[in-house]
C-alpha cells in the first residue's frame, strides 16, 4: 500500500477534534476504503480541550498557521477556523501553495467560493466543502453528483439544528422561544451569541450553496432573504397544530419563471410530509427534480462526529482522486478488492429480535396460562398483550402479543409448542419488531 | 467542448426508454454538469413501444445484442436485459471490449458481481450500478462515498416499492392482501407475475449489494433469509396499528458480534420513526453509523425516470472521470466553471406563497367584515378561519387564517391596511406555508 496521505488541520475545536477522532478510530475501514491510509500529521491549535478522545502524539503542533499550510509534507488542509477573513487569506494561501483545501466553513464559501474556486481550479488543487451543508449529510455529493441527470426545480431544507430544536420544543412543551433558548445553550445546542442561528444567517450561508449546485448558478449570499424563529410565538405553534401543519425553518430554493427564488422564513409545513417530522436538532433536505421526482436527505446537521463524518469523506474521495487509476476509483464494493472481509452471515435462527405473535384460542383462559408458561420456559418475556372479543360470532379468539428481545431459534421453540396445545387452532402468526 | 460520449443501450423496455428520454430532455444541463455531452448512438430493442417520448432518429437501432457490444465508436454499454444468463455473457463481453458498463440489474450484481468486478478491475473499465438499489435515490453514491468515513453498523431499507404499496394499501384500506395484489398489477406496480416482490426476492438482491458496500464483504446472495408479505393479514396490519406500529417489508443488515445479519422480511416499526412514514412505492433506507449517527435516503426506488436518473448519473460519473483533470473531476458548484447560468435571484416581494396571518381584535364581529374586505380587495382569498375566545381573560380575541396562493407584495399590502384597522391592535403575523 501506498504512503498515506498527510493532512493538516487549521483548528482543532469541536469539529478538528472530531475529524482527528474519526480518522483515528476507524483508520482500518478507511485505508480499506481509500486504497492508503490518511493521517493528521500537523495540527494548529490555540489551545487543546484536556480531555480530548484523540490521540495527539504523532501530531505536529503548533500555534502558527503558516507552519502548517507551508510544510512541504502536507498533502491536504483541513480549514475549521471558521469567519471570512483569516479563513479566507489561508485558503487562498494553502490553494498558492499547490495544497487541497477541505473546509466545513459555510460563511467562507457562500461569500467568497467563487474566488476559492477560481484559484483552485487554476492551480489544479480540490476544494472540498461537504460539511459545509446538512453537517454530516451527504447532501453536496447527493445533488452534484447522485442527481447530476436531473433538472432541479425545489430545493427546501431544515439546514439550521438549533432553530429546529427550539421549534420542536416550542411545539412540544409549549414554551416560549425566549425560555427554549436558554435550555439550548444549556444543551450545547446554541451558541452564547446564536444570532447566526436564530436570525437565519447560518441557514442563508448553506442555502446560498444549495442554490449554486443545484441550478449551476454563482454563490449569491447577498441576495438570500432572511427571517428567523424570533417572533415565533407559542399561540402560532399551537394554531399551526389545530390546522393540521407543523413550524419550520426551511431554506427553500426555486427554480420560477421569474427566476431563482432564495428565501430562508419559518415555513408552515403539512404535518404528514416527512419533512414536518423530523425533530430536534436534526436536518434534513427535500429535493424535487424532473426525472427522480421528490427525494429526501436526512440526517445530523452539526456535531464533532458528524461533521468529521464529512470531512473525512472529503478526504477520501480526495484521496481516491490522487491514488487509484481512474477506472476504479471508487471500488465497487465500497472497499478496495483486495480488503474485504470475510466476517460470517448470521443464520436466521441466531437472530435477536422482539417479535409479534398472533393467534386464535379457543379457550381463552386456558389457554392463556398455557402459552405464557411455554414463552417462560423458553426465556420469552411478554412485553404486551391484546385479546379481542371473537369477530363476526366467530368461535376463536385472537391473542396477540408483543416480546422483548430473544434469540430467534427460542421464538421459533415457542411457537412449535404453542401451536401443538389443545386450546390453539390453526398456526401463531409471527413477525419481528425493528425498533431503530 | 470535447465529442460527446457514446453509449450504446441493450433493452428500450420502461427503464431504457426513461434513460434515453432523461438524456435527450437534460442534454444540456447534463453537458453542463459533464463538461461533454452524452448520447446514446446504438441500441439493441426487439420491438419499440410506438408511444415513446424520446427521439431515435439518431440512435442505430438494432435486434442483435452484439451489434451494441461491438461496435468501436461505443464508449459505455447500458445492460437492462433483465435475467442472470444472456445479461452476464453480454456484461462480460462488453468488458473484453474494453467498455464501461451501466447496469440496473440488482439480481445479475448480486450473484455474479464478484466476477465481474474481478474482469473489470483487470481489463481498466468501470461497472457502475446506482439503480440496482433504491432506484434513482443515490443510495450506492451515499453508502460507497458519503460514508467513507465511518463504520457502518446497520442498515434497514424499504426496498421494495410493490411491497410498501401493497402495504400501505392493506393499511388505508382494511383490504386483503389478494385484493391489494391485483389493484396494484392494475396499477402496473406488480407484476404479472409478482414472485420477485412478494416474496422478497427483489428486496435480497438489494439487500446482498447494500451489505457488501457497508460492511467490505463479497456478495452473499444466497445467505440472505428471504420471507415476504403473503402472509400477512388485516388483522395483522390493525393490530400493529393499535400497538403503535406500521407493518413494513424491510431489508434488514447489522453488524454483531456473531458476524453480518442479512435478512429481508415483515417487520413490525414503531409509527413515529421515519420509516413507517413511508408510503405507496417510495422507497427509503436507513444506515446508522459510528460517525454520523443516523441517516436516511428517501426517493422514487422503481419507474422509468427515477431509474433513469440514477442510470444517467452513473454515466456523467464515468464521463466526468474520463474526460477532466482529476483535480476538478466534480465540478465545484456541480455545473462546468464556465457553465454557470446568470438566472436572476426573485425579490422576495414577488415570490408567491400561501400564508398563515394572525392578529388580535377587539370587537371580533365588525373587524372581521373588514379584515376579509381588504384581503379580497388584494385579490387575496382564504382557506381557513379561527377565532377563538380570549384566553386567560385578555380583552383581545385572536383571529386565525390561511389564504390561499397569491403574490407576497400582495399580502404585505393587505397586512399594512389591516394593521391600521382601529379594531386590530398591535401587528399581524405571517408566516409562509409550503405544501410539498
Amino acid at each position: 500500500m501506498l504512503n498515506p496521505v498527510k493532512v493538516g488541520i487549521l483548528g482543532l475545536g469541536t469539529v478538528g477534534g472530531g475529524t482527528v477522532h474519526v480518522l483515528q478510530r476507524n483508520a482500518q475501514e478507511i485505508a480499506r476504503r481509500a486504497g492508503r491510509g490518511i493521517v493528521v500529521t500537523h495540527a494548529c491549535a490555540k489551545e487543546l480541550n484536556q480531555t480530548h478522545p484523540y490521540r495527539t502524539d504523532d501530531i505536529v503542533l503548533t500555534e502558527q498557521l503558516s507552519d502548517v499550510i507551508n510544510h512541504q509534507a502536507v498533502d491536504i488542509i483541513v480549514e475549521l477556523l471558521g469567519g471570512t477573513t483569516i479563513a479566507l487569506d489561508m485558503t487562498l494561501q494553502a490553494i498558492a501553495n499547490g495544497k487541497h483545501v477541505v473546509t466545513a466553513n459555510k460563511a467562507l464559501i457562500a461569500k467568497h467560493g467563487n474566488e476559492i474556486f477560481a484559484a483552485a481550479q487554476e492551480k489544479g488543487v480540490m476544494v472540498a466543502f461537504e460539511a459545509a451543508v446538512g453537517g454530516g449529510i451527504p447532501i453536496i455529493k447527493a445533488i452534484r453528483e447522485g442527481l447530476a441527470a436531473n433538472e432541479i426545480g425545489y430545493v427546501a431544507g431544515i439546514i439550521n439544528g438549533t432553530s429546529n430544536f427550539i421549534l420542536s420544543e416550542m411545539r412540544e412543551k409549549g414554551s416560549e422561544f425566549a425560555d427554549v433558548l436558554v435550555e439550548a445553550q444549556r444543551l450545547g445546542y446554541a451558541e452564547k451569541d446564536p444570532t447566526f442561528d436564530i436570525e437565519g444567517v447560518d441557514a442563508a450561508h448553506k442555502l446560498t450553496i444549495i442554490a449554486s449546485i443545484a441550478f449551476g448558478i454563482p454563490l449569491q449570499f447577498n441576495q438570500v432573504y432572511m427571517e428567523g424563529i424570533t417572533h415565533i410565538s407559542p399561540e402560532d405553534v399551537q394554531y399551526a397544530e389545530e390546522l393540521g401543519y407543523r413550524i419550520k425553518h426551511l431554506g427553500i430554493t426555486k427554480r420560477t419563471d421569474k427566476g431563482i427564488e432564495l428565501r430562508v422564513h419559518p415555513t408552515f409545513v403539512p404535518n404528514k410530509r416527512l419533512i414536518a417530522n423530523v425533530e430536534g436538532v436534526m436536518n434534513a433536505v427535500l429535493v424535487e427534480s424532473d426525472a427522480l421526482g421528490q427525494s429526501l436527505y436526512y440526517g445530523a446537521g452539526a456535531g464533532a462526529l458528524p461533521t468529521g463524518s464529512a470531512i473525512v469523506a472529503d478526504l477520501v474521495d480526495i484521496t481516491r482522486t490522487l491514488t487509484t487509476d481512474p477506472g476504479n476509483r471508487v471500488p465497487h464494493l465500497a472497499f478496495q478488492a483486495n480488503a474485504l472481509s470475510d466476517i460470517p452471515i448470521v443464520p436466521i435462527e441466531e437472530i435477536e429480535s422482539s417479535y409479534y405473535l398472533r393467534m386464535s384460542a379457543i379457550d381463552k383462559l386456558g389457554v392463556l396460562a398455557h402459552v405464557t408458561q411455554i414463552l417462560s420456559n423458553n426465556g420469552i418475556s411478554i412485553e404486551a398483550i391484546i385479546q379481542k372479543e371473537p369477530i363476526n360470532g366467530a368461535e376463536h379468539v385472537s391473542i396477540v402479543m408483543l416480546t422483548h428481545q430473544v434469540v430467534e431459534k427460542q421464538i421459533n421453540k415457542a411457537i412449535q409448542a404453542i401451536e401443538n396445545l389443545d386450546g390453539i387452532a390453526g398456526l401463531v402468526t409471527r413477525i419481528r419488531l425493528e425498533m431503530k
